[in-house]
């Protein structure tokens, strides 16, 4: 199982489908065939993994698949797995994760009822490959991680507005690695109007990776046509409207999992209002500039009582800088409740 | 020499006097006498050992001392140590550091006149320990430690000026674990008029520590003679002025050694733009305010380009909270600087 989710986490982490690994073992138990899914519109990880064996000939009948995830029940653009590992033969089949999905739920009942045997084998790693497609079949609208640089006393410009740069290179690098991971970098008007970036994800010479996350730009003015988010380095989508809801709405819709927000204030603050920020990433820079934009604007907290309190969840420390992973407090609660229900909802799952 | 360094380790981090420790050894090789200094007023690391051993009826000459710090060449409160290491026949002196107060330096000296073999041998951790007083000696000023506590946002108090408590227990408790270290805790009148701190070192039950840093508060203003900084745990100081360098000359004259800014924004900006900051220890929690008090006032930055830039020295995590320490960047390479003097003043000391 483990190499189910090694091979998994191959696929590519910013695409609409989850990241799914797949290891067939033939009859005697010798390893036959290995897949995984390489993202929306090619084959699921367990066709792969089936076609593999197939080519070299291989006999699958009274084989084991071992698979990350629950294997799907819906006819989606490449037909339920469930059924192909029944007309395959197979005798067994291990599944690390229930499938989150609503539409496609079901696997290891079609399984089961075709008599196969289907068993729930948890292994760690595996739900965080599928943390974002999780969220949002569960949410109905993506996951959303705020990034925010800043200074040791919370800047993220300097008086004069200029604020590149607040990190060093190591941090930067860091971004475009996290950004590459989103199927969407979202930013208010305001950020493109002062800064005019890119938004691309970009290696450290410069050169573009193949795979560029959706660029949204939210709010009600106009941008001008000569913006560098509009050129032609990936897709653009202007949101002409403010509430978060609408515009993760419009972005589940388009089969966006993750939501890469960065900013600018005016922006971060009103999905953090609204509630819809599951994870912060701070990069605190070793600086201070006394005067300037602060990160986030007004939250409506009048008191200390009333901060929005966050739990860490990882420190890192890149070049100086340090990176601060957080997580709404009451998120976490919700999820390790989820995880809870997740067990009760599959009692026969083991 | 490393056991000389754990010895001083048990003095007084406080003290006016540096902590220095000594390990005696007879003729033979053997340990006969070990000692450190236990703070101003009190006998040195070197006497106390040469007592040890004396009471034990060893006999000291053609002993060998390692001792952590170069011993003193003054007649202080306790008579130069050097010519206490002559009288008692030793004939041969170790030393991990040289001597950093201008007044008493020459110990090395005046053991060699006296036919003594007397080596300088580094050892980690010996600096440290003395790096407070080293700085006094060099500088002529106190080392200073700004301290801040902030929200990810850089806030030090919610709108309403309220800011009990931003940081949890840890981090409190850490604080108090590092005032203890000071001699002289400072904060503006502003913090005393907003908050009414204590100011004292405490355990996490409340109990007081022995031994207390000096309060100071500085300003004009009056403060309320109920204010809790005038109680009687600990002696207070006003300074009624501002300027960082007259408030630092006052306590350098006290012997204060090592300075723990406590704020707030306003003073701490106002020695920060004196270049007086030798540390900052920033607590960063996971939270977010939106708005309220900044961390730090003005610092007369107008771009990006002339932010204070610090160097991250040190991150660690406080159930949560995030500890940071900096130094300023020139203040570093002017250490490395030091360091590198120090080899060169006594190339014949190895
Ligand atoms: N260091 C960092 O991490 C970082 C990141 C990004 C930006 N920045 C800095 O932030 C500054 C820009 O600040 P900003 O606050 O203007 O940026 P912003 O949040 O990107 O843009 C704010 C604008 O977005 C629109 N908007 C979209 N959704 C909204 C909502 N729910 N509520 C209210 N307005 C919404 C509004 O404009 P409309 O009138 O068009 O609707 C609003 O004025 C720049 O100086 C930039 O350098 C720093
Ligand atoms: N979270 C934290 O780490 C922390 C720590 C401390 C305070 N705080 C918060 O900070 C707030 C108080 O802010 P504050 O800025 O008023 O506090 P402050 O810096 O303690 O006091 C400022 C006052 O100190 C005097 N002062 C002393 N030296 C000065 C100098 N070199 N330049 C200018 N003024 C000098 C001035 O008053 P005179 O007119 O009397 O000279 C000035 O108004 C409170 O809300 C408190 O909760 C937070």
């Amino acid at each position: 199982m483990r190499r189910a989710v090694a091979l998994a986490a191959n696929g590519p982490a910013a695409d609409p489908n989850p990241r799914v690994g797949c290891v067939l073992l033939g009859g005697d138990g010798e390893v036959i065939g290995e897949g995984w899914h390489r993202g929306a519109g090619t084959p699921h990880a367990e066709l792969v993994a089936l076609a593999e064996a197939r080519a070299a000939g291989h006999d699958t009948r009274g084989g084991t698949a071992y698979v990350s995830l629950e294997p799907c029940n819906h006819t989606g653009r490449t037909g339920p797995c469930a059924e192909a590992l029944v007309g395959a033969g197979i005798r067994r089949v291990a599944y690390a994760l229930p499938d989150p999905n609503p539409v496609a739920v079901g696997g290891a009942q079609t399984l089961r009822s075709a008599g196969i045997r289907c068993d729930l084998v948890p292994v760690e790693g595996a739900d965080a490959l599928v943390e974002a497609f999780a969220h949002a079949m569960t949410h109905g609208r993506p996951f959303v991680t705020w990034k925010l640089a800043a200074t040791i006393d919370g800047r993220s410009a300097a008086r004069d507005g200029s604020s590149q740069w607040i990190t060093g290179p190591a941090a930067r690098a860091d971004v475009h690695r996290l950004r590459a991971t989103a199927g969407a970098i979202v930013v208010g008007t305001g950020t493109v109007l002062a800064d005019d970036p890119r938004l691309t994800v970009r290696d450290a010479d410069g050169s573009h990776h193949e795979r560029q996350p959706l660029r949204v730009v939210v709010g009600r003015r106009d941008i001008p046509p000569t913006a560098r988010v509009l050129d032609d380095g990936a897709s653009s989508l202007l949101v002409r409207e403010r509430d978060p809801h609408l515009v993760l709405a419009t972005l589940h819709e388009l089969d966006v999992r993750h939501v890469w927000l960065e900013g600018g204030p005016t922006t971060a603050a009103a999905w953090l209002r609204a509630g819809v920020v599951d994870r912060v990433v701070a990069y605190v820079a070793p600086a201070l500039l006394g005067s300037g934009a602060a990160a986030v604007g007004d939250l409506g907290v009048a008191t200390i009582a009333d901060a929005h309190r966050l739990a860490t969840t990882d420190v890192a420390v890149l070049d100086g800088d340090v990176r601060i992973t957080l997580e709404p407090v009451d998120h976490l609660d919700h999820r390790d409740h989820l995880d809870h229900l997740d067990h009760l909802d599959h009692p026969g799952g083991q």
